[in-house]
């Protein structure tokens, strides 16, 4: 692809592994303790805005979706939250903490592909101690440098990144599922992007095609395609 | 001190800034809201407990705090908490998260001071999210290279932060109020530490003498006081 690309940032939830598929289990299993209090569209929808609203007070991860639920609760059923309901939340939250890492088909390989040539980096906005444990887990550490936790996925973010990582943006590729957090702030910034998609996005990460189709950026259907581009 | 040192690593909470005041207090206002059920020791004893407990799966930080708190009042309450205790709990989280921050006498004039002469880092266990707000917040965010987060303060932490950094234990200097966490694992790597000890260390964060007293560090009663090495 490009000779200057030294160091390549790899996304980790729904790009190295599967994350929100586990969030929309969890959600319906939410929505169904509070089934006698409102309509599940209504329980998810007062559950997201409060997602959105605490998102600077709590950032990305398992914690603030465990405490948005707890505050959705409260909500919908107007403080009258049963106590079994409380207990199920925090169970919903550790289990998914305790949710066994499914590495996403190739991605094994194309890390292996990479180790000797690139300086390979996890960078996500979850949370320090999820995305830990879920590499540690899934056994991929191996492959990777160092995990650089961002708070948000803005071009600012990207900027400090990049400094602090002493390189410039023309070194730097990010690979990710996310066209709002992983290609158009980096792409913004002058640095390469690839994008792997996958089945399904989390609402808040949802953006509208004029904010990318004039920007330059791949889009491969599969993890496995963007080695034709590095190798 | 050594002219090797290269990177100095700050602690944050308690070091740069005031913090563990604020969850002493945030614990004070907690048990008056479940003094019905039990007394302040009991209920400090299982909060204490939880968050024991809870590390693993939360980490350190206020949301994790917030959660111990829900299962805590569950535990004392035989899960009879009342729907304000839990809007309390979350106020008092919220409220933690919107606290001035209090800069520590002398800070500003150390990292000024070393500034131009050393890279400086904030190396903490805190969220992320947490510590970001705070150093935004604080203003002290111009003489920081960057922010390291690490999961857990151990000697195999502080390895792989060298190793992101490129460089040798003889090029670290590490300044913290934890024994426990920024001095002892750092001088078991043969990296540089000096210990700025605060008037309150929390219960997880307290050691024994036969763990340190072997190691070599330096100690100091005001942060004004590491220039003396330094400079």
């Amino acid at each position: 692809m490009n000779k200057d690309i030294k160091v390549i940032g790899f996304d980790a939830d729904d790009t190295l592994w599967i994350n929100e598929p586990f969030f929309i289990e969890a959600e319906d299993i939410f929505c169904n303790l509070l089934l006698a209090f409102d309509t599940p569209g209504q329980i998810k929808a007062e559950l997201l805005k409060n997602e959105l609203e605490n998102l600077d007070n709590y950032g990305y991860g398992i914690k603030g979706f465990m405490l948005s639920m707890v505050e959705t609760a409260m909500a919908v059923t107007d403080n009258r939250v049963e106590p079994s309901v409380l207990s199920s939340i925090i169970e919903i939250g550790k289990n998914m903490i305790k949710k066994p890492v499914d590495i996403l088909d190739g991605v094994e390989n194309v890390l292996q592909s990479l180790q000797n040539k690139y300086r390979l980096i996890l960078a996500t906005k979850g949370d320090l101690v999820d995305q830990e444990r879920k590499l540690n887990k899934s056994g991929l550490i191996k492959y990777f440098h160092h995990i650089e936790i961002l708070s948000h996925k803005k071009a600012s973010n990207y900027e400090g990144l990049l400094k602090h990582l002493d390189i410039k943006p023309k070194n730097f590729l990010m690979v990710g599922n996310s066209l709002k957090s992983d290609i158009i702030p980096v792409a913004n910034l002058g640095a390469h992007a690839i994008h792997v998609p996958f089945h399904t996005t989390w609402a808040l990460e949802q953006v509208e095609s004029h904010e990318h189709e004039h920007l330059n950026y791949h889009s491969v259907k599969h993890i496995n395609e963007i080695l034709d581009y590095l190798l």
